[in-house]
């Protein structure tokens, strides 16, 4: 009978059946735990007995060709333990006889696009502020808003801190924004946003601040949803021109204003984006020079351009409180960030450019957050 | 150069790079679609050269064993084509080599436990609530809140109508739980709860309400998050009786109806869960008879006992709007929900006794949801 069970267990694990009609079932299943973290060591486990050839690949790994190859068991339950790699958060996946296959024992899945990538957090210093804190944690909501210059409803992901509900507080404002190939919830889910605000702002390191993550792909009106069309603008027509900064600073600013408790001043809003979300806040600062006290372009920079001096000149007019460059040395864009950190000077602009290890990547887009948000609004 | 390219990307895709980091790469990669639907069809596709034998098994087959083999061709892309089946949302897998693997081109995602299961929206009028309304869409917030009975913080999804923000208007509560292997988010996961509750109030068949959805799991402070410690209860200790439920009337009730524009009355309070959920929501309205007056079990029932009549006495006496079961005709709960249906009969208590084909499934509950919303609160 518990045979039976078990490879009725098996059959419908395989094939995807609901755990809430599992329920009865999974008391006797073999619980597989992977990943497993002891000491220096991680174990990783996949049962999978008819596969020939079952590699792990995490994106610690210095080329895509260091995957590493599981062994079988006789209980056909593949493992493979490797030295953890250093504290940080990573991605991993299985790679079974060619193809992609998730940790089916791993909860923490974070959502990059159509794929969603196991993660791995290896605890340490550099990632503390990763997890979760044991304290006092913020909300995340999915807010929709409409956009007329966009001509249609869209979804933000906003984060209030600990105590905005129940108290009359005003707050002041991060616009937090992803770059290509991200969404809505990149920033909340690769980027950890909730967990290092919690932890910053439990720490007394950051003050409490309302953080609102858009989607800054100007067609889409939310990611990972089902029947929603996707609008093709002509963005050689000039009437859409900065479409999707116009909108930002026109339609969204003003949304959170009204709706949350934001203090609706130019030293309490802050705008940071990496990549292309470091290329609106670039042009969002420069168009309305007005409206943000705190710059952090990250791993974005910016080229050399007749006009960028005069764009500059106009933000250094306005005045700002803090203009704060991140970058990895061995990103491609690094040489950009270099032109930005040069025409600040020149221009004769007080900024910081945060140099670090490594490139166009998440791991250091997370450090940027732990490192600048505790500079804002003080 | 452009063959370059494109094995690079094939191998960043195989090794899951961040989509930030492909966006370059990604414009010269074939896109394929899938699943797509056309007509009265749906085609799957999958990329795997190196697999040997790859399957199609999706929730809508009558038995485990007949999933669905694709065909390879020459691009390395398996594929096949089939008869879409009735409306509804289903989840599917392909199985490549034994081991289940998800749709890497497919957003639609469930998350069911440690499982993310991608999803097939056949539309139709079953399906018609379960998609994106156009109009106006809710709130979806992760709150945290501190139970002091069961020692610990805890996550709990709200749901707040359209406009919420926006007003000073005061809500009805449904309180709306899931059942065992399930957590706060399986409501909104799987349930499509948003879309069912925006699609109802946008059609004028439900009022706004609040739907607050936490985890029924008495020892998990949230689903999905790491690094938490599950808490082990005695529940054979006189102090742990009933310890869910006491802390969903005694704490959560009164949270919710602090921290949100919640009508704090009985009339405005409506209980509702599935399975294990079921169970809770039989609890709370027996032992706290004086906080609900819209009762829906779905998908458990009770047993006969010695207490069960002066169990539903109480709740006659302190009076009650609605006591609506459903449960599917195939459901192992069927029996159960008879029993429930006779004791309230015997009972002299109005009550509805939804009857549905199928079984112990989200295409029951979903379907539940869509079907009682529409009597609350009136």
């Amino acid at each position: 009978m518990k045979k039976i069970l078990l490879f009725a267990f098996a059959a419908m694990m395989a094939v995807g059946a609901s755990a809430q009609e599992l329920a009865n079932f999974s008391r006797n299943a073999q619980q597989i735990v992977s990943p497993e973290i002891k000491g220096d060591s991680v174990t990783f486990r996949l049962s999978a007995n008819y596969a020939t050839v079952v590699n792990l690949y995490g994106n610690w790994m210095a080329n895509y060709t260091d995957v590493v190859p599981l062994t079988k068991g006789n209980d056909g339950v593949w493992e493979v333990t490797i030295a953890a790699p250093e504290p940080e958060i990573y991605t991993y996946n299985f790679i079974v006889d060619g193809v992609s296959v998730n940790d089916p024992r791993n909860y923490m899945v974070q959502r990059d696009g159509t794929r969603y990538l196991n993660m791995l957090l290896v605890p340490g210093e550099r990632s503390a502020n990763y997890n979760e804190t044991l304290a006092h944690r913020g909300t995340v909501s999915y807010r929709w808003y409409d956009s007329n210059i966009l001509g249609i409803n869209r979804r933000v992901t906003v984060y209030t801190p600990y105590g905005y509900e129940n108290s009359k507080q005003k707050y002041p404002v991060l616009y937090l924004l992803h770059g290509a190939g991200g969404d809505e919830e990149a920033w909340s889910s690769m980027g950890r946003t909730a967990q290092i605000m919690d932890n910053l702002i439990e720490q007394g390191k950051a003050v409490p601040m309302i953080v609102v993550m858009p989607n800054g792909n100007p067609g889409q009106q939310a990611a990972g949803t089902m029947g929603l069309p996707v609008k093709n603008y002509d963005y050689r027509a000039p009437e859409n021109a900065n479409i999707y900064v116009r909108s930002l600073v026109e339609e969204l600013v003003p949304f959170i204003e009204k709706e949350y408790r934001a203090i609706p001043k130019k030293a309490s809003r802050a705008i940071a984006g990496l990549s292309m979300g470091g290329g609106h806040t670039f042009a969002a600062t420069t168009l309305y020079p007005d409206k943000f006290d705190y710059i952090c372009p990250l791993s974005a920079g910016t080229r050399e351009s007749d006009t960028l001096d005069q764009q500059l000149q106009g933000i250094k007019k306005a005045g700002y409180k803090l203009y704060w460059i991140g970058c990895g040395t061995a990103d491609f864009a690094y040489p950009n960030n270099q032109v930005l950190d040069k025409a600040l000077t020149r221009n004769g602009m007080p900024h910081t450019f945060y140099e670090s290890t490594g490139g166009h990547e998440w791991k250091n887009w997370r450090l940027y957050l732990n490192t600048f948000a505790p500079l804002l609004f003080k």
